[in-house]
């Protein structure tokens, strides 16, 4: 992908202030909203069904997140899900911890079902869960034996692909090295730090970035979700050089934060390391 | 105003840390209890009826905030608003999202029918919600043409001062120039800085600093709330001071807490830029 | 208590990675995440009561903290924690608020009542309330009448030594002086710093990481929550040492996280001031 798309990619988030209306778990919910701000985009929470239908209603994008999640707010989602379908809204699920409880794999499976999706964004255990091929997943981080590596990443691609095309959407799988794919193009992405993994919530704010992204580019949701996910990965990259000795996971969110803040298109264009596979 | 009695606010509060109870959304609560405890407050949060009933009991002040409001807790604010009310509480609404959707309109507007509030504070797109005069609003923060401008300030004072006629209670409008009124006397402040708008929960914040000025102050709201306000804008000032090149909102999220925390007296007084209209 | 053995229960947390459902308030929940993970454990946070089931059963250890319970969550942790206790995992109360209000003290009451605790964690009065020998406290805060001192030192060991009799358990009671003992011994802890108190949520943050440390430890609970305690304090004074003139409250809850990640072995055995009392 050229490196120029991910540029336009992020300006069109500056230009444009998407607006997402985030159903997300009470654990990161307040990076997610600083992330989302420090991206460009702007952030609104609901989830009382009748709140959550009316505040779609005014957003341009919707991201749904199935940590912590209960009986009341998996409603929620279903009912405020076919209103952005209505509307058009670019929808993002991020199946957070699906396949670690029936409950969860459930309401992504029937969210996935249901939904007209734009993107799916989560670990591979997460996704394999989704495609109905996960073995096991420990908690909400990916099981190990599930990691992309250098050795099966065309395996990887072949099966992101083949579950985009399932699902109709983008799937955007993060890990060691991510992979962003739709039913025919499949790409490897190299940015990010292990320091990521150590702060709660990583994910959490790259599915609403990913939203913001896609909310501003609805036409290219694939290129959009790849400049997301590389420009988080970025983020990360920057964030983890300015750790000193005395820093720790609390200094790295700061700083996460902050080279999301600062990230501009041509820091994106020449860093982004993005391979078709 | 005489700085002097700014100055008398900020030392009421560091000399009797009281005690508000917050009732207010998972976006920013986090933020709204270091917050409180930065400007010398102490907070507790309980949001089920018959505990928040309970703990309203033992507190001196109680902040409403409407934003990720649910039926459960739309009742309780009700329930801890009338105990609040016996016991003669300052109790501060923060309409969070009032405009953006009918159920935040209607509780907004419910509790403010029902409880004898010390202090409304939000924007300006959120008190013309209440106000019944809104056009619209942009989610969670205020539509630009509802702006307070050095043009239409004579008129936004006069607004204000007659909604808080209207409500019997301070109104707090916040934006780049904050005008904060009782039915007799207008005022505008003129601090804060533009990066407040890129992290979540500023407004929230500020209006449960704003509540534990007023506890600690209760009869002199107008005043509290213009050392709140003023304060907090200051604090805003000097966390942009601090900002490095590579600092973005996260920073500034850490260092805004960090001022209100160091802000005394005499940097209030000195600071403030408070002018009555 | 030999220092060698606090560093082999930190060593043995990094090692193992201990996975602890963590059921608790949403003021301070995100803060709990990122401390388990820089202690070295991770996190997992559900509370809807079939998924928090499920979730309890793919974990090592629960956390169990009452702030912002409601009646559903309530009924989750009596759910999960029996779940636990067939599993034989260590499980942690944190009695928030315990004798604030009614349903707070009745919670932890039935909850000390039904589970098989392995340490209770909280301030002197919710300890005292537990005890059923409180007089009142101060919200979430403990009242200064209940502050362990050197000169009430050995009465208050006896207290807690005889409160784990009865309960079973280890039981840590922290303050200016910790004081943490089972049926037999008893230890102060004489680390931590008195900024510890002006951010939300050391007190949660402290419990999630005993549970995790205990979870890594199942047979020497109290030499593993000696040790939490100890750490804890130790990385609160590392980070208090690095405030400088315009850091707060912000800053400082960044540095604690900090000081947590980097707290090594060697670190904990030469800075921790445990005596057996």
């Amino acid at each position: 992908m050229d490196t120029a798309v991910l540029a336009e990619m992020l300006e069109q988030v500056r230009a444009t202030t998407p607006l997402v209306h985030c159903i997300t778990n009470y654990v990161t919910v307040n990076d997610c909203a600083n992330a989302l701000l420090a991206c460009g985009g702007s952030p609104i929470m609901a989830d009382e069904e009748e709140d959550a239908v009316a505040i779609t209603g005014i957003c341009g994008g919707l991201a749904l997140n199935i940590g912590t999640l209960n009986k009341r707010t998996v409603a929620t989602m279903h009912a405020a899900g076919k209103r952005a379908a209505e509307l058009g809204h670019p929808i993002l699920l991020d199946p957070v911890g699906a396949g670690a409880s029936p409950l969860r794999t459930e309401t992504a499976a029937a969210l996935v079902d249901e939904l007209p999706l734009a993107v799916v964004r989560g670990n591979m255990s997460e996704i394999k869960a989704i495609a109905g091929t996960a073995a096991s997943t420990r908690g909400v981080d990916a099981n190990p034996d599930d990691a992309v590596t250098e050795d099966n990443l065309a395996a990887s691609a072949a099966f992101v692909r083949a579950l985009a095309a399932k699902l109709g959407c983008v799937v955007a799988v993060t890990g060691a090295i991510d992979v962003v794919a739709d039913a025919e193009r499949a790409f490897a992405v190299r940015n990010g730090d292990a320091v990521m993994g150590k702060i709660t919530g990583t994910g959490c704010m790259l599915s609403c970035v990913t939203a913001a992204y896609v909310t501003a580019n609805p036409d290219r949701p694939l290129e959009a979700a790849v400049a997301a996910v590389a420009g988080w990965g970025l983020a990360g990259e920057v964030a983890r050089s300015r750790m000193g000795a005395l820093d720790g996971n609390g200094s790295f969110r700061t700083y996460l934060l902050d080279a999301a803040y600062n990230l501009d298109a041509a820091q994106l264009a020449a860093g982004a390391r993005v391979e078709a596979i």
